[in-house]
């Protein structure tokens, strides 16, 4: 760090979130050194106020806190494995979407490389970063986060979840799990009620308040879950949450049922091992 | 309509739904007479004003309005089918949840029976009648939905569709659709998250807000849907939108992929057709 607090930073990659990540730390005027592989992308970074590096190994040099934003894990190692010399005694910050196994094997890479690792899993878009509403994920080296703490809380809110490089990506998987099947199912409805003339939008009008409210109901679903007894009283059951009247309804309207039939198949599955009478949350044990 | 504006209401069934809704109308101070096929279920109602008819004939004989809220289609036509010439002249308002072929089934059966008839899909839980959140879509005839509205009122915010009976129902069913799909997505991720250690509740605490802020992004995939053209700049690709890390992780995790695979079939539906480059929302097209 120098002296007015600002530290040198380099980012490898400057795809739409790589850009704008970069883009924070130029703007609160950090030291940044951008690299992508396919040039061009670095002029407006470059115009105010990024160097841009001719080779990810320059980048790397240039910079105390790497930090990389590529496509995915196999992106990540191919443009690192060739710079561990270069990496010992930096810290690398790795914000690339990948599994929780793959983050934990660039943790243990990273170590062998003598560098401090730090995983992040980024719930933004890119357009989010800076801006209220953005949220990162990370684990891994505890030490990095809280030295860059200030650099970090650029992006978005941060959360650690600590030393198991792994966890960040889980976390963040299992959040975007939860988002793409709400958009699936979303689109389900808004291809029910198309044939009646309704658009879209207007079932959006609808639907996004609707979901917004119901997610309300998601803390009663998992208390039940932890507290591992489907019978307390109070919840729909399973029983009533039989989605057959959705499945016909889906069918009159000629609307593929492949997402509905599955969790209608979560549901029927404990129904048929005698659980009918308890509640809806029970579908989580057709899962595991 | 009586000279104090209250009406005389009868309500068929007295569960749960049914309950609430009677309940509403005692408060509100109407005539109401009550029936349920089980007896017993009308004490407390009775208690606060209510009138228990003997049967579902005597009950239907003492209401201008007349309100179902019976288990299912088969439920309504079994008490109903003998009442038809009872009905004649009455208002019959059907809030049971049925398919949209269903609700229209009974308009018809109604007309037949000369009695006007308007078909309610309920956007709540029974706690919630007549609070604010409580949401109950109509369809059917206009002329008993503007007759009744400040009866239908109490319930909760009616809107209503159209002469078509079959509407409400319709609608009602693609927002229960997008609905417990959001749940399963939900639970899908407490069971990624739960071997880490992560209880339910504390993924419920990431996940409540971040469900409700990506609803804000419904609107979005509408306006691409409503447009007609999926390659319309700035949306996020399918080939970006691919699971295959969600389901690696899933997989790691000893987690069932059913709900999640199905949302890569659409969405890999698309890619394999030539569309990989074009937005999320065209998953739409691989549900119809
Ligand atoms: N965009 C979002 O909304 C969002 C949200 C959360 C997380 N993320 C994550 O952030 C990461 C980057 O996403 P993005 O939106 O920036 O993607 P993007 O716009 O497609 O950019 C991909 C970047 O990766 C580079 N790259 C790909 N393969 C490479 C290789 N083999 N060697 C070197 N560089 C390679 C590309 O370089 P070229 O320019 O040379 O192709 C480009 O800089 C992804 O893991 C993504 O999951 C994105
Ligand atoms: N509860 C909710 O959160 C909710 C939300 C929206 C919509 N709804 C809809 O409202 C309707 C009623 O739900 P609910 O929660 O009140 O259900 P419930 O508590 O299970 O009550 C079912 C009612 O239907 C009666 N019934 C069932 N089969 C019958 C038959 N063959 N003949 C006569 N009566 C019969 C039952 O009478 P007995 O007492 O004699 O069994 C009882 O009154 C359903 O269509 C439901 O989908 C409910």
């Amino acid at each position: 760090m120098t002296e007015n607090g600002s530290i040198q930073a380099s980012v490898l990659g400057l795809g739409a979130m790589g850009g704008a990540l970069a883009e924070a730390l130029v703007r609160a005027g950090h030291g940044t050194t951008v690299w992508n592989r396919t040039p061009g992308r670095a002029d407006a970074l470059a115009a105010h106020g990024a160097t841009e590096a001719a080779s990810a190994r320059d980048a790397v040099r240039a910079g105390r806190l790497v930090i990389v934003c590529l496509l995915d894990h196999a992106s990540v190692r191919e443009v690192l494995d060739p710079l561990a010399p270069d990496l010992a005694g930096r810290a690398l910050v790795n914000v690339t979407t990948t599994t929780p196994e793959q983050s934990r094997e660039l943790a243990e890479w990273a170590a062998a490389a003598r560098a401090t690792y730090l995983d992040g899993g980024i719930l933004a878009v890119p357009h989010m970063i800076g801006k209220p509403g953005s949220s990162i994920l990370y684990s891994g080296s505890g030490e990095v986060f809280r030295e860059y703490r200030t650099v970090l809380d650029l992006w978005g809110t941060g959360t650690y979840f600590g030393e198991d490089a792994g966890l960040a990506s889980l976390y963040d998987l299992a959040l975007l799990a939860s988002m793409y099947v709400m958009f699936a199912g979303f689109l389900h409805g808004a291809a029910m009620v198309a044939p009646s003339g309704m658009t879209a939008r207007a079932f959006a009008g609808m639907a996004a308040p609707w979901l917004s409210a119901m997610t309300s109901g998601l803390e009663g679903f998992a208390a039940v879950v932890d507290g591992g007894d489907y019978t307390v009283a109070g919840q729909q059951s399973l029983e009533f949450s039989d989605l057959g009247d959705i499945l016909a309804a889906s069918a009159e309207q000629g609307v593929g049922t492949e997402v509905v039939d599955a969790v209608q198949q979560l549901i029927r599955r404990q129904i048929d091992a005698g659980h009918g009478k308890e509640g809806f949350a029970r579908i989580i044990e057709s899962l595991r």
